[in-house]
């Protein structure tokens, strides 16, 4: 599907003000392309295709697509209508909708939907957003745990279709709606309809508790494998279910949230979608922190330059490599965090094998360190024809590429192993760190060694 | 689930030597559970908890474990033992493992498989392990076109208990295995149990092809958020299906990449596995390549820096912000890379708002390089008594991280447009560019300036 050919398509159409068959071709595409069209329309576009939409198809798009825009076009629509879309949505995705709404106006939609849907929903915009009880679809189908598989078949004709509920597994529950076991529609299919739910259930039950944050979350499905895990309440009784399409928005975010935070942009303060496309203030405020800490850094930095000004004095033409050795230790140290943060969030990593790794990458750092040392080694003497200045630069290189990949490696196991999230560590503070100590050892050396033989 | 509890709970029977009571420990975790116990248990001691579980329990647990242990575990066992633990396994998840052993040893058990099953295995060795042919499961329940929803529903119960099938969907074919349709489970258990298939089926079917790559798999995925996608030939014949926990972890392994490239870890010539435990000399290959281009595009900062050496000499103090304003640039410009990137891959930036996330991202480039630069006049100002160094050295820090962000924002849209995949640009190179034109600007300012003013 070329979203850029879609796009063409209906626009050829409407400027033939031809409603059917922008009603027909609007119709011949799968939801989730249309979302894709729609957030590359311009607004006055994707409304005039929206309310040619039926209902049906309006709520399956709306799930689609992104919250500003659900927003925008529920708000564009007459009351009554976008209050029928919302009735149509799954209960957790008419909260995600209405919580994304300023309060007036979901109220205004909640007093306008029936009166047992708007008090779920209700119930569900209590929870904290990025909780179990947030992330949720109350809707689950729930047997007795003395019905036989031939009940629960029965159950299942009349009340998922009338509910338009989703099935993936089915939940046993007691009078008080305890949790007491799951049933999965393949088991159900394929044992005897005389024989009890309660022999064929499983009862060692994976589950989450409404107050789990979405990190957990993502964790136990990545772990378990399941398409979908009950929530259940303080009193194990049964709340709800997450299922894996709502987990697979929570691994996005928290893959994006590890990955802003390995630049230094800070998503604790600021919400993610903020910093993108937000308040420019916003935004400024997320990446302000670490960027005033490199600041102090950097000071830091050029206080250890400014001490070896009598150095720098005497042989101004060692400061024009301050540069390449920076930035060759600030890159192959940010490779060694890259791969630590990662392997750690992944498992792959584990703080058993730390000093395996910080060996491994220091000596990954000692011979590409060797190959750039000598490189730079031949490149100086051969262009500055001074063999003493290539051999500091180049042994500067060394020493600065393997102490550059120690810390990158040392650092995210020492946060990890006092509980730290290791990806706050990472890129800004220690390419700052690699700084200091690189100019350092390079001023140190040319005083030492250099000044010397030339005095 | 605290890991570390279980394995010390373990050890402990481990040391009674109490067979029985380790066996009892052993079934009474999860396998997701005690596949991490074991990633973090000594060979030997993960080797005597293996021998102790019952085939259907060691199947079970093979499937959580990672590749390398997969290997390990099951080549250190007897043959015949090994085999019956490998038929257990899904199909796919027997051609993963047996696709990461030695030729000569996968063929060893493909010997002793059944025949079928290991014909079966074997047709999926055949196709490239990044490919839907490499990653489906064969096993899928079909059925006719003509048959009733009250006969699918007796083959499900012969046919899906039988051969330990996945079951999400079920997929309609005719004689020749075309693709004609597909029926939720939930839609076959609301429908009347008269009604014939054809009339329920979902015709506009989403279905991959065997030769598609794993990133077209995951887009789709992520796209349609179905559970499970059939997998069909060239001639639309059913082959397979893949199922949402396979994307998965091929949606795991797509991030490790994106975020390896982000750090100039080339993922294209070394395998993901090999960086960061692999022999060392794949890992160095695997991140020389954009060093050796930092190192290049370094030597031009040097150049640069050695064109302005009668200015260095003239003021040796100069030297010593060049990590200040190299620093500063080089984070603020990732910054807004990071940010790009992530947004052209998650979609929530289009090349068609290239313009506005340009003039956005400088905006927040000039606020913050002109409280930085204010911030650096009054310090140097403070420290050094020179007024005309800090502003200076205040100025070239706002266009520094000025043009740092525009940089930062304009390259991945330029690639992108250009069909380049946006996150090679990242970090490495943006960061040298913005050392080399940084570093002209600082020195320009010198030069035309401060020089003068002193000379």
């Amino acid at each position: 599907m070329n979203i850029a050919n879609i796009i063409d398509r209906l626009r050829e159409i409407m400027a033939d003000e031809s409603v059917e068959r922008l009603q027909e071709a609007l119709d011949s595409y799968h939801e989730a392309d249309l979302a894709d069209v729609f957030a590359q329309m311009k607004p006055e576009e994707r409304l005039q295709c929206f309310k040619l939409l039926n209902l049906e198809k309006a709520a399956d798009l709306i799930e689609y697509l992104s919250p500003q825009l659900q927003v925008e076009l529920l708000g564009e629509l007459d009351e009554e209508v976008a209050s029928k879309i919302i009735t149509k949505l799954p209960h957790d995705a008419a909260a995600d909708v209405l919580g994304d709404m300023d309060e007036d106006e979901s109220e205004t939609y909640l007093d306008k939907l029936p009166h047992k849907f708007s008090q779920e929903v209700r119930e569900l915009l209590t929870y904290n957003e990025d909780t179990a009880g947030g992330i949720m679809n109350p809707l689950v189908l729930t047997v007795g745990f003395d019905m036989t598989v031939q009940d629960v078949l029965n159950t299942i004709r009349n009340k998922a279709e009338k509910d338009s509920m989703e099935l993936y597994y089915v939940y046993v529950v007691d009078k008080q709606n305890h949790l007491l076991g799951v049933v999965s529609l393949r088991k159900l299919l394929t044992s005897p309809t005389t024989q009890q739910v309660s022999e064929i259930m499983i009862r060692d039950i994976v589950k989450l508790h409404v107050d789990d944050y979405s990190d957990y979350i993502v964790d136990e499905f990545l772990k378990y494998q399941y398409n979908a895990l009950p929530v259940v309440d303080l009193y194990n009784r049964l709340k709800g279910m997450v299922t894996w399409d709502d987990v697979h928005d929570l691994f996005e975010e928290e893959t994006t949230e590890e990955i802003y935070q390995s630049s230094g942009i800070s998503t604790e303060i600021v919400d993610e979608d903020q910093i993108l496309s937000g308040n420019v203030f916003k935004a400024i405020i997320a990446r302000l922190p670490w960027l005033f800490i490199t600041l102090i850094g950097e000071f830091l930095a050029v206080n250890v330059a400014n001490h070896f000004n009598a150095t720098l004095t005497a042989l101004p033409i060692i400061a024009i490599f301050m540069p390449l050795l920076a930035g060759l230790g600030g890159n192959i140290g940010t490779q060694s965090i890259t791969l630590m943060v990662r392997g750690l969030s992944t498992g792959q990593v584990t703080l058993n094998s730390a000093v395996f790794h910080i060996f491994r990458e220091m000596g990954i750092g000692l011979i590409i360190g060797s190959v750039f040392g000598i490189l730079v080694t031949l490149t100086t003497w051969g262009w500055q024809h001074n063999i003493e200045l290539g051999i500091i630069v180049g042994i500067a290189m060394i020493i600065n590429m393997t102490m550059a990949t120690v810390i990158g490696t040392f650092t995210p196991f020492a946060l990890k192993s006092m509980n730290v999230d290791p990806a706050i560590a990472s890129g800004p503070i220690i390419a700052t760190t690699i700084d200091v100590i690189g100019l350092a050892i390079y001023f140190g050396l040319v005083s030492a060694f250099l000044i010397n033989k030339l005095a």
